[in-house]
């Protein structure tokens, strides 16, 4: 979305949601919005050849998303997945019209764990529908976009097309951004000091987020692979180069993510190793206390024997002489075992 | 199965297995049921041109699936494995007729471990032929269902195809389901509190059965891929979509396999991590009591030599200051090891 | 070999092999041994156009096969092959000829542990040549049954190939199977109480005749899909789904030891994880141990200071109540540690 | 690039970056320079017809990039591309040019991680264009280098952006060298004497360093290909074998990454075992002192009893044949755990 | 090469290199030698339409391979590789020549680590040359071979291509051989009675020889399949079998490393297993050791408690009997512990 991808998001105030799930509804003409209209007047409104409309719903109501299935003729299959949702993300193609399954993604607030949401978009050569289910959030500022550039919007509905992937697209990088942070955070407590049974756990739910993460953007590169070559009124040619940029992205996305699954497999196996490591200097530490413990114990044991003549019992200092050398031993010990890396 | 999917399951009280393994034997009319024949009928009742027969075989005798052989001229080598069912799912093409095997599915009571069973289906543009091997389960409600669709079920043998295989399929999203609330159960089992030796074995187990799972539903992609992009009269024009549907959820129950297999391997490295934690804990928790033990030891053997000068030993509260210390020594080693998380 | 296949094997008392390493040759016309032959006189037996001879060779000298090869003009590189063995399954197309390397397996006495053969098979529109190295017991009962089916073979030599193939092939299923029971024997092992080295040495031969196997087995998915697909007459078309059947149970085998390699990488890893959880609980039980035996000692010890003034050893019940608080100590330990596991 | 490789590289005294960030801009005929223009007389320069353009720009103004832009006619999602950077390695082909995305790679000063860089070219038929983020070092002397060999310069723009590519690819070497002497290194720590838990933090860190070059080069394969077999006057037919030659390189390239990646992750796993054996090798030799010391404490306690008669403590010599039989014990277990490795 | 691979290797006297790299020279007419040439005469001696010219190099100087390249007018790019060597196996078509880069390997002595070559070859209608990089003994006695099979030689340029070819891949199948029998070593060192920290070494250097020969190997394939499938002058009809049987072989060594490499991971994970299991093993022996060292000296302790009355000490056989039961405890548990494996 070249000129508009920079621009601040305006506040969408028209987007509050009807009980019925319309959020929005409008025809456009030369890339300016011409008419804002009830469903039941679409028809009406598309008489004018040179407009198209753009409906925006949110979790419609069945009777709802059946009128627009009337208005458009659209599938039965297409209507029925975007009421059940629970999609892989996906491109089918009807006679005279498109169906793209997209997921949105969003962090969940904390930063840690994401929550999936989908949008399901049929797309006629006078008409483009978007069914939102879960998460609002990943459509606000939109529509206002694309009308800030009429000079794009007057491509049709194809372009509003590529303005929604591309919008949706845009807001998987900071989450493989924070997914790639919580790596790092990994990577210090794991080849830092400290690191615990936590680790793991959080190693093993980070796997899973990039796994859920995977299916809602792999499936896209076949998505826009055919959108871009695309041999079909409903992508005018002009509009096909800018899926490609979406495929980039996708194909961009897809490829950090795996890159972080690898890193992840090895970080988990480097988590291994370096807990057998510190078990070992554990149980060096634990040896080492042991021997300096011993020593002394099995001394004052010697001179504990009960003989007869035990010469060093009976001189004078034999007792701070001992005292001394279970000393001395314990500190050569100490020193020893500090100079090999056991203490 | 778009109108048929929210119905409730009728009784099926046709469904009486004879003990010739024929269920269900009638031929069908634009959609409604107009005749229930014996198998030896099926030749004049297609007299009429507008009609096919939908017959329901369960585990038949021989001799029964011989005479439906010479009835509708199947091959050869499609009975031989319809007898003997130990099929892997499969789409075959012979001149005039389809042959698919597909796989049926059942948790095992109590929700651990699988059962799969067989179903063969004869395809020609005026019969389709259901072989049913392992748990009858699997289609109770199936004929009942396409019967309340007239209008669908009037698009002829193919239709009925898609119905069986859009029912099979669905049988397979509880079972993963389920399988990926026993990944939870383990997940909770190793990152929680408790893991013993048998969550190993659990998670060896469901890898297994994922993979028992996996072995039904991948090659059905395939199929299902074929069936959609289909040249062929047995399957119209206007049902491919249906089968596309079939296809995308089988992509969908495959992408959710892979991914708990890769879940599942990593948990298992993970567990084992988490042993190593918990040894290295062991290991810390028992040299921290062995010093503590230690020390007190020590100090009792040096009172225990037998110098004649041994002051201590004559002072009056030496024996109460000595075992002070001790005491002492095993408090500081105590609230030191609690400290650092030894203990 | 649809009729074929459920006879009991034959005594194949032709099968004697002469010196020169022809085990049988002989003429067929319309599904019917006519004659059976010395090499040198085929050529006068072909003279008849509906004949077709079936030449079965084991481990032959080379002037046998020289022979053979005049005889038919087969290609020099294919008779090195036949000659020296050590192929890998393929086939391979020859201007009017197939040639087709195929692996024979056999269990070694005892079930453990895989010896492999070879059959090197020349097919020609009018003749069909098997060359046999390795195990001759995988041969014994082919000729004799497909005798017992003259309308299937008189399709001719495409329909030879196609019933060696098919006895061949269906020789790898008890093998997989046995090697299937190998892996759950070893589960239990695993699982089960008793595991020691060995298990792991198992595990791994197991993987390595699982690996043999696979390079039998694999390439003939390739061989196979060819075969059915073959625009040729040496392959009529009503014999190419034969292949096919012979596909499905390649590709089913191949599946099946695809799924016990991945399992039994999960065992060996669970094996790990279980050596280590073992581990720990040796390393607890001898912790409890320790401790148990180290309380007393460090009481006796403390009774055996020689301070002046230690009241508890005047003590008439001194004695007896330091052994009692040493045995409560002792029991006290054993039952905290039998309660928390340790023991 | 042939003639031109073995030279030693120029001092590029024009190279100096403009703040505008066009580093040079000059026109070529014939494979020679002909003149230095500002980018505005461009257009005039292009009027005779032999002539090609090629500019150099690193980092530059946007309001630079949109000038060259409308000059040139190129497309604002290429443009938009060269502004932001953060692309993968990539070729698009828009009706007339060609844009190419390279990843410039430099070793950190130390030797130890990398830096990345962009290139991005655009190429027509009369013009080449490239953009330069990150690294000004990554291009130093490829201008010289191509005007030294002015018979290849004349083949035109295509060269040019081959002599590019060569160059980019060309500096990758050097660092996949350096990274295979740091798995030697590695190598050397892990089965040498020394291996510490810094081990496992370089190999990690290897692996990561690995994969952002492999994101690197691997999409270079690609690229490569497509353009070693294009059918499109930008590179003339005469051109592409260099592009094989570019080819050749990044294929040996990506093999040298993988084989490492490979390699360092049985590094890794070696690693984890050498940690294991190393730490049975220390418990062991725990195991020992700890036998070395409790059997004289053991014997020292036995004569420290109080029974009545107990003639050893009686014995002229008993207390030194005591002490020998402690010191005896002690050198046996220790002469006795040498022999057996033990020690 | 059927009727030659079987002969002696013929002292190759004439194989002397002459220092500018030149070591053979020869004209071919009809199989058989005509004339050894200088090869500035080259160009007079290919006057005669029937002949064909086999130049065989060893590191030639600069000047020589130029002199080559004018006389038959080779593409500039291959002449650069053939210097510079460092290639990766591969094929390259020029208009009229084939250009062949090959990989030599040796095992060097001590059968311990390899030692790669590279052999490049350009193929004409009417010449062919190769040039060797590294050993020299790669090549010993293909010449006269050839020379003995005049009438395959008589096949041209083709031919002899494939000789070079089959003779090179043949020198692989004894180092796989041997890496095979490298393993089955690693493999008695494994679950045999003794492995040590080599062994964990020796299976990554294994490991590390396997991926540099596959590097040399695994391209083949692909170079094989496209000579055998060449539909050039270069390579006529009858000699594309030749290739097929040299991609047979390549294609069977690859499966070998690949297997071998899976079994070496497997070896590597076994290892760690066993590691650990012996570990255990070492730990058992521990406890027990201590357990019956720590008994006694319970024992001795209770016995050096100084109370007033303690009866056992005054017994007459008091001592004795203490020892008894301290030798009597120690043989007990000795004996339990051998029986339940832990001595």
């Amino acid at each position: 979305m070249p000129d508009v991808s920079n621009m601040p998001a305006m506040a969408d105030a028209r987007d509050d949601v009807a009980p019925t799930g319309v959020i929005n509804c409008a025809a456009y003409a030369a890339g300016q919005r011409v008419a804002d209209l009830p469903i039941c007047d679409i028809h009406q409104a598309l008489a004018d050849g040179d407009r198209f409309v753009w409906i925006g719903l949110n979790e419609p109501r069945e009777e709802v998303l059946r009128e627009v299935q009337r208005e458009f003729n659209l599938h039965d299959l297409a209507i029925e997945d975007a009421l059940s949702a629970h999609q892989r993300p996906k491109l089918e193609l009807y006679e005279n019209s498109l169906f793209v399954v997209l997921r949105t993604a969003q962090l969940l607030p904390g930063g840690i764990g994401l929550e999936f949401g989908e949008t399901h978009v049929f797309v006629g050569e006078r008409y483009i529908i978007s069914v939102r289910h879960g998460s609002l959030k990943s459509h606000v500022g939109l529509r206002a976009r694309c009308e800030a550039t009429p000079h794009l919007l007057s491509k049709g509905s194809g372009f509003v097309l590529y303005a929604l992937m591309d919008f949706i697209v845009d807001q998987y990088l900071p989450i493989v951004e924070a997914l790639e942070e919580q790596l790092e955070t990994l990577e210090e407590e794991i080849f830092g000091e400290r690191f615990d049974r936590q680790t793991t756990g959080r190693i093993y739910r980070l796997k899973r987020d990039l796994l859920s993460l995977k299916r809602a953007v792999s499936p896209l590169v076949e998505v826009c692979n055919r959108l871009m070559r695309f041999d079909n009124k409903l992508i005018p040619e002009d509009t096909r180069p800018y899926f490609r940029d979406v495929y980039d992205h996708v194909v961009r996305m897809n490829e950090m993510i795996d890159n972080l699954r690898e890193l992840l497999t090895t970080a988990l196996e480097a988590n291994l190793s370096l807990i057998s490591v510190s078990h070992t200097e554990h149980t060096k530490r634990l040896a080492a206390w042991a021997a300096i413990i011993a020593v002394p114990t099995m001394i004052a044991g010697v001179y504990g024997m009960n003989f007869d003549t035990m010469p060093e019992l009976h001189w004078k200092f034999g007792y701070p002489l001992s005292m001394a050398i279970m000393l001395g031993a314990c500190a050569g010990l100490f020193i020893g075992f500090r100079r090999s890396g056991w203490l």
